[in-house]
C-alpha cells in the first residue's frame, strides 16, 4: 500500500500560492494545498458504539476541518489486517493510523498497558489530568517513539462493569476455580486469586458463557453489554470494574506519516483526537445510563457490588503483580513512578470532590 | 468595531483556486482563502488558569489548525468590555467570541443556569454525556438562538469546593446568620437557610474574608483557591460543592459572524472547543491534586466534611428553589425536564461505576 498519495503537485501547478498574496503570513503558518489520503485500521467491529465510533468520528472530524485536505478511509478489525495487528501495521507504515487500545500490545511493549488501564489505576478524569498535564502523554511518546508510532488519547469509557457471573461471588473463596474472561492484568491478578483466566475474542464470548464453557466475563459496560445480550446468558451483574477503571483509548499515528503532515493539519488532527477522547466519554456516559435503567428493570438481573473483602484481596494482589511488572521492564518502572505519583497525590481530591459529592445521591 | 476583515480577495487573485485541479473536492468541502480577525471578550483575569486559559486554547488551536485564516484575539475582563456584559457585546455583535459562565445571565435568561451547574445537579462527565448525546446541547441553542448567540460547552471545573468558613458547620443551625460570598441559586438556597449570601468580584473576597466582613466565601476550588490565598483568610475547607457539581463553561459565538465560516472553519471551531471543554477539565484535575497536597499540609488548613444532615437540608431547599425556578419560567421548565431525566437515570450509573470504584480508594 502506497503510504501517501500526493495530490499537491497537481494544486500547486493550479496556482495554489497563498504566500504570494499576504506575507505576513508566509511560511510554515500557511495552509498547504497538499492532500492526503490515510487509511486506519482498529481492533474493533464496524461501527462498533462507543469506542469504535472513535476513529469514524475522528476522520470525519479531520475531513471536514480540513476541508477534503485530509481523507482518512477506516477499515474496521479484519478488513485491512486482523484485531491486535493494529500496532504492528502502523508501525511498518503499512496504514498511517490505527485506533486501538494500548494494553493490547502487552508481550510487545508491556510499559504500554499505563496507558489504557491498570486494575485499581486511574479513573477517567484522573487519566486526562495525568496524560495532559501531568507527564503522562510525554513518557507514552517516548515509549511509541521507537516504534515508529505517535500516540494520542482518544477515548474512554469511564468505570467499567466488574462483568457478567453465573456464580455469586460472596467471599474469595468463590474465585477460585472460576473460569473467566478477562483478559491483560485483571486476568493475571484472578489466575493468582486461583482463577482461570481466558481469552476469547468478543464473538465467542456470549455462547461460550451461555453453555457453560466459563463461569463469567467482563467486557465493558452496560451500553456494550447490552448489545451484546450478556444479560441473557448470565444472571449477576458485578461492579466496579476494578480492572479497567477509565481505559484511555489510543489513536496511533506513523511517525513518517505524520512528519509529513503540515503543521495546519498536524493540529487538526491534533485536536481531532482531543475532542474526541471526550465524546467517547460523553457517548458511553449517555449510554451506559440507558442501557443501565434496561437492565435494572430485567428481572432476570441481579446487579451486584462485590463484597469489599474481595475487592481488598483482588487489589493486594494488583499490587504484587504490577510490582513485578516494574521490577522486569525499566520502561515499566519509569512510568509507574510517574503514574504512582498522580494517583497518591489524586486520591484525596476525588474524596473530597467527586466521591464525597455522589455520596449526596444517597 | 469591524466585525469581520475579509483578506480573501487578496488571496483570491493570487489564485487560490484548488477546484480546477481537483474537481472531485469541489464545492462546500473546498477551503476559502477568505481570512477572519476575530475579537473574544471573557468574564475572567487575563490568562487565569483553568477557566480563564480555555479561551486563549481555543484561539491558538484555531490559529494553528486554520493556518491563520482565522485569528481570535482574546481580551480579558475590563479590557474591552466589563465582566458579566459578555453575553450581550456578543449578542449585539460588538465583538464575535465570548468565553463566560451561563449561570451569570441569570435575570436575563433565568434557564441558562441550567448549562453551567445548580445545586446537586451534574457532574462533569454527567454534564457532558447529557449536552453531547442527552439533547442538552440542542436545548442550549434553541435557548440562545432569540439572543442571536451560538452557544458551544468550552471547559469544566469539575466538583468545586464547598468553601472557606471562619465558622464551624455543624449543623443547620450554623447556617443561621452565615454571612457568604456565594452567588446564584447556591446564594438563594443559603438564604432560605438563615444566611445572608452576599456577591462580590473576585477582588474583594480575601480582604473582606480576612477582616470578617464575611464569615465565609466559596470560589472554585484548591488550584485556583490556593492561588487567591483564601487558606490565609479562613481555616476551614468544607467539601463538597454542593452548589456546583460540575460547572460547564461557555464559548459563545454571534450568529452572523458563526454563519459567515466557510464550512472548514466551522469545524475547527466547533472540534476547538470540545477539546478545551476536556483540556480544562484535565487541567483543573492536575492542578487541584497540587494544590490540595500543599493545603492538607498547612496546620492552619483543616479540611472538613459537610456534615451528612447539612446536605440533606439543602437539598431539600434546593429542590423547592429549583421547583419556583421552573414554576415561573417556562424555559427552565422545559429545560429541566431534560436535566432532571437524565440525572434521575444516570445516578445508578454513578454509584455502580465512579462512585464504587472510588469508594475501593478508602
Amino acid at each position: 500500500m502506497k503510504r501517501r498519495h500526493f495530490v499537491g503537485g497537481l494544486a500547486a501547478a493550479a496556482g495554489v500560492a497563498a504566500c504570494s498574496s499576504d506575507s505576513a503570513d508566509c511560511g510554515a503558518g500557511a495552509a498547504s494545498a497538499e492532500r492526503f489520503e490515510w487509511s486506519a485500521v482498529t481492533s474493533w467491529p464496524p461501527r462498533y458504539p462507543g469506542m469504535g465510533m472513535a476513529i469514524y468520528n475522528v476522520a470525519e472530524q479531520v475531513e471536514r476541518a480540513s476541508a477534503g485536505r485530509l481523507k482518512i478511509k477506516v477499515y474496521a478489525a479484519g478488513e485491512l489486517v486482523p484485531a491486535f495487528e493494529v500496532f504492528d501495521a502502523v508501525s511498518r507504515g503499512t496504514v498511517e493510523v490505527g485506533h486501538d487500545a494500548s494494553y493490547y500490545h502487552k508481550g510487545k511493549v508491556d510499559a504500554a498497558q499505563f496507558f489504557t488501564a491498570i486494575p485499581f489505576g486511574l479513573n477517567n478524569a484522573e487519566m486526562n489530568g495525568w496524560l495532559y498535564y501531568g507527564g503522562g502523554l510525554e513518557l507514552w511518546r517516548e515509549l511509541y517513539d521507537p516504534h515508529d508510532l505517535v500516540p494520542f488519547p482518544c477515548g474512554n469509557t469511564g468505570v467499567q462493569m466488574g462483568g457478567w457471573f453465573n456464580r455469586e461471588i460472596n467471599s474469595v473463596d468463590d474465585l477460585k476455580g472460576l473460569k473467566m474472561r478477562i483478559p491483560g492484568l485483571g486476568g493475571e491478578v484472578l489466575r493468582r486469586a486461583g482463577g482461570t483466566p481466558v481469552t476469547l475474542p468478543g464473538s465467542e464470548i456470549f455462547t461460550s458463557l451461555q453453555t457453560g464453557a466459563i463461569d463469567a466475563t467482563e467486557w465493558v459496560g452496560p451500553y456494550n453489554d447490552l448489545a451484546f445480550g450478556l444479560q441473557k446468558a448470565a444472571r449477576y451483574y458485578y461492579y466496579p470494574g476494578w480492572q479497567e477503571p477509565g481505559p484511555t483509548l489510543e489513536c496511533v499515528i506513523n511517525k513518517d506519516a505524520w512528519a509529513s503532515l503540515p503543521d495546519d493539519l498536524k493540529a487538526i488532527v491534533d485536536i481531532a483526537c482531543k475532542a474526541v477522547n471526550g465524546d467517547v466519554a460523553a457517548e458511553y456516559t449517555n449510554g451506559n445510563i440507558n442501557a443501565l435503567e434496561q437492565l435494572a428493570n430485567d428481572p432476570s438481573v441481579e446487579l451486584r457490588a462485590f463484597p469489599p473483602e474481595v475487592l481488598d484481596y483482588l487489589e493486594s494482589i494488583a499490587d504484587e503483580v504490577i510490582a513485578e511488572l516494574v521490577e522486569n521492564d525499566p520502561a515499566s518502572a519509569k512510568i509507574y513512578e510517574s503514574f504512582k505519583a498522580f494517583k497518591d497525590k489524586s486520591t484525596l481530591n476525588q474524596r473530597i470532590s467527586e466521591q464525597a459529592f455522589l455520596n449526596t445521591r444517597d
